[in-house]
């Protein structure tokens, strides 16, 4: 049952300097290319970064050190060419990321990119087309720490409305 | 493995006249709640639609006649108030949503709703509060025929980038 793993999909943001296989990554963004996209475009690209030259200069622009210590660093891109609602493209892609992450055992956090100045230093940094958006990275790597499932605690039932709000 | 199930997901735009069960409806919502949102600000709300008379009001406004076979319609939505990445946040929640739907047996997609007059019109008849974004609708029902999984074929290795694009 997928709620296992919805479940267990927890923001991390301390990870463990173990380098996951290469086949774990690549799992990841076969995940992302399986979810929708407006108008089936599928129009995304993928760049997994492990460069720590690279992480550096991630960290110099947006802060957070576990864009130091992160072994990878996926950054999805859609083609706004092609896409007709490029964040939602970008967003439930990532979001397969992370469940499939959790499947693996594996860390990933939403790290926002919405600076337009630091988006187009990281596109000119990576050598990112112009037509590409980028809106986010994702961090992965084994958690230092596992943090609790989801429980039921965390599902609020009055969020839910019966015909009318 | 969650994979399976992001396998199995596919666009569903014809539903068979079944209702599922009202627990099955509060799953895919909960699966929903367990997603990331922008600083865990987990303002979504989520209106349950079965009434005939509100599907055919949404078929005026949007056409696509799978609003008036199918026997749920679930709309999430967004406090713009509290979210600083509602698209985004609807985004992902609504991708918790169809992969736990495919887990559960269930067909799902997702209706883009983006007139704005149309969007005026949505929250005046389920009398949502001004703040609330809405972007989407996701009609939830069993499959009149199901789709072929994703294969390995509709994953493209290509899109994979090493450091740079």
């Amino acid at each position: 049952m997928v709620i296992k793993e919805i479940r267990n999909r927890r923001s991390t943001r301390s990870y463990k300097k173990i380098m996951p296989a290469d086949n774990l990554i690549i799992e990841l963004i076969k995940a992302a290319q399986f979810a929708p996209s407006s108008h089936h475009n599928s129009s995304w690209e993928f760049i997994i970064v492990t460069d720590n030259k690279t992480k550096q200069k991630f960290y110099d622009l947006l802060g957070q050190s576990y864009l130091l210590e992160v072994p990878v660093i996926i950054i999805p891109l859609i083609d706004t060419t092609q896409s007709t609602g490029p964040v939602q493209d970008i967003s439930v892609a990532s979001e397969n990321i992370f469940i499939q992450a959790a499947s693996l055992g594996l860390g990933t956090v939403w790290k926002n990119v919405t600076d337009l100045e630091i988006i187009e230093k990281i596109k000119s940094l990576l050598k990112i087309p112009k037509k590409f958006m980028l809106i986010n990275m994702i961090p992965v790597g084994y958690p230092k720490t596992v943090r609790r499932p989801h429980k039921d605690n965390d599902f609020d039932p009055k969020k839910i409305h019966k015909e009318v709000f």
